[in-house]
């Protein structure tokens, strides 16, 4: 595999309790273990937390940012994308994701989770989201990217 | 109220079966009768009813398109803007509307269900995703309107 | 020809000296005679001056504007489209006009200016960017609007 | 410098002759000497010629794609973002950029040439659009990145 070209999603919210937080790092550092490459919307709470933990593990981090400015990003980020397109950025992070992992999350989770759907992205969800049967629920962190990564291998064969 | 200056926004699936077509159908009537002016995004099953029933009253539809091409909005959109953003003209829907009604609906309703919510603007559903307390339930076309219209004069006194 | 579906785009600068706001307020005002919609960012300047001048005339406006807020359409704005994209609003402008008229401007127009081209949108500069053979050339308001509508009747025949 | 916090943007046509793809490669090299990383439309061209030339000295290569593939990116890109904007991805390039170099080019290229005068962004013209007096010109390859990293340098202590 491919680390720089294969992407895994995580979306959840910009602040998170502690217990969340931990959950996020372990997603971070399974993701960079596996060495596939994080993406993510590059704020705090759930997207720093796995940040952190993909950087712990020597992996690659993507923040595709709200704003206008790199410096929004949370320090864990290597490669920060300002957008300035506002809450219209989620739809980018579906979209670049090859697989995604929905981490607890709101109403921007929420629309995330919408777009991977519709889009047709494979989605597992750590007490995220239960809108859908398509959704893969995993009842841990490596767990959910244990199932991320079958989806990834999957795609190679089509 | 200034007809021109308040959108209801109504949000639904591409494709539907009759049954919704008509119940959109009668929305798109009760938001002209309202004077209000209609926001969708431009295209066919609920976008079109909605268009339709407005246009039957002699109201005034606005449909912001997924792609580069005016002619893809159904016939009855007034003011088509294609924005060639694909999926990502979702946000600007919410963005433009001062209350929504969401009609029954599949994955990309959802994602307009998750940033109404995320950038709070009032959201009514007609058999739409029932993913918030914060939702206003609707039974029928009427009570979908009235209830959006109710939000719509809140605002008007912020 | 059907006023609602012809687009005017006019691109020019959100603030501009008192002899400029006049020229552009004519071309709103020809654009409007000539039962054409005006479409533009919706915010001062020109953009204002345009819109005034169309709706001088019984015209319709539509303002594409760059923040989430409609209240930052100017006065003369009867559908604002808020789109929370910033500057990255300026490509809508250009995919939603059938034909385009830059008046004087600055940078963001210049933006505009190169999107009409990559677009092969046609565009008529009355005192704008003189930066390819392919822009057509007006003197007054009254020939701007004229070029502007020769090229729509051209696109009929497509 | 932390090389993955400073990005040179380099905009360019997707075609080009093959002089034109020459400089760029060299472009690319002397980014990826100096460090830093390089942003880009991630097509063909010059955007293909710059990301060669920076893979060639080991410099790592980001690309803002226009379509929903990451496929479409030429094979030097490290780390492609398809956004399914269209050419309204442009903006996205230019937000990104610490400061940009211009090669060539032709009226999508004059898009971002606008956008990054109109976002005050250092940009450094090589043999590229000529209509402002705030565009540094370059006269080669390494004089481009020169006086590209002397904007970065002086970005640093703002």
């Amino acid at each position: 595999m491919d680390s720089t070209k294969k992407y895994i999603g995580v979306i959840g919210a910009s602040s998170c309790p502690p217990e969340i937080y931990k959950l996020a790092e372990e997603v971070g550092s399974e993701i960079a273990r596996a060495e596939a490459t994080l993406i993510c919307g590059g704020l705090g709470g759930v997207m720093e937390a796995v940040c952190k933990g993909a950087k712990e593990q020597g992996g690659i981090t993507i923040g595709i940012l709200p704003g206008v400015n790199k410096h929004e990003a949370n320090p864990y980020v290597d490669f920060p994308v300002p957008t300035g397109l506002g809450e219209g950025r989620n739809v980018l992070i579906v979209r670049s994701a090859d697989v995604l992992i929905a981490i607890s999350g709101g109403y921007g989770t929420l629309s995330e989770v919408g777009f991977a759907l519709r889009l047709g992205k494979p989605l597992v969800s750590l007490g995220s989201w239960d809108v859908s049967d398509e959704i893969l629920k995993a009842e841990t962190p490596k767990q959910a990217v244990n199932l991320a990564l079958t989806q990834l291998k999957k795609l190679e064969y089509v």
